[in-house]
């Protein structure tokens, strides 16, 4: 048994945002400007959890994928919608996978 | 800065429910009839790993922390119900903790 | 199968430890002097993720719970280290919590 | 920041591990031999956890990364030893992910 086709690309949108975010989390950390990150940092961890929660509940094609994946999709575009503000190449590429994995999620609960 | 005290008695809840969920898990693979136990196994994992994250959302006073209870609590349900059919000690135990579970992440967001 | 007396002493640790650091680090993202914080906040999040997988280990009784409470102990006290340096209530409180769970997975190791 | 590349082919290694023992996992609750498959199960959750743990400290370019994949690396060959006595594909492919991804980890701490 391998996961469903359409739960995979889930998985390595979720497997791809999580890392974003995590890649994203450290840069802030590092940034002059660290004070206005905060939310950013916050929201990182956040998405980063939930993500990396549904990908392992995907690949089990548990019965609770597709609601957890709803909730994952709403956590990635707050973080998107945070990390789009932010001029930092961290946070550009961490907006992309989290918008990706919220278009993934929407698409396994079609 | 301490967790709100409405969110405390919730996070004390999630661990006690991560607990109960993984002791159940553990004592379902030792079981003589763990054929039957399949669902309330994968119902353990999930219930655990939600628990968890909602835990530490709540530590953190996370912005997304009422969300991620309201589906830890449907997840708590869900595994309340299975456990609750199968009468090893480690299964009622768990359904009385994935209960009382959900009823902190229902007072969350009330 | 409850978990055994030790573990169990040291799953309270340990969850007690990961709701101190993530409540530490949202202390932190909300200091004036945030910046000073960085290696706080990223050690909290090391610390916070191993202590739920050790909690969770030891109550489903893992063959691994002994290895991952002995990495768990070295990062609590690289938290702790890093902890009772601030001044801050909050990381005041973290490292007394991260010092305890230390103690606690050096306990399941005897 | 991005993380190094090395780190980069062990995060990848980790999330397919991951996935692999998750796909595992679920497929050993479906065999009908599931009783044999109880330490396989046991370890597939442990190994899927600090896979994921792994990765995301790799991804923060945490201080604790290399130290955490050490671990990962042994619990990755624990299960790797378990998976490969089982004939099925589930078990094999992980058996294959869990051996790739210890692989990455020892890399890493070279």
């Amino acid at each position: 048994m391998t996961p469903t086709l359409s739960y995979q690309a889930c998985i390595d949108a979720c497997n791809a945002c999580a890392t974003a975010c995590n890649t994203c989390l450290a840069g802030c950390l590092r940034e002059e400007d660290m004070q206005m990150m905060a939310r950013c940092i916050a929201l990182d961890i956040d998405c980063a959890a939930i993500c990396q929660l549904t990908a392992s509940a995907m690949a089990r094609n548990s019965e609770m994928a597709r609601h957890l994946a709803r909730v994952c999709g709403e956590v990635c575009l707050a973080c998107a919608n945070e990390c789009v503000q932010h001029h930092h190449d961290h946070c550009q590429r961490c907006a992309d996978a989290c918008r990706q994995c919220a278009a993934a999620c929407e698409a396994v609960n079609r």
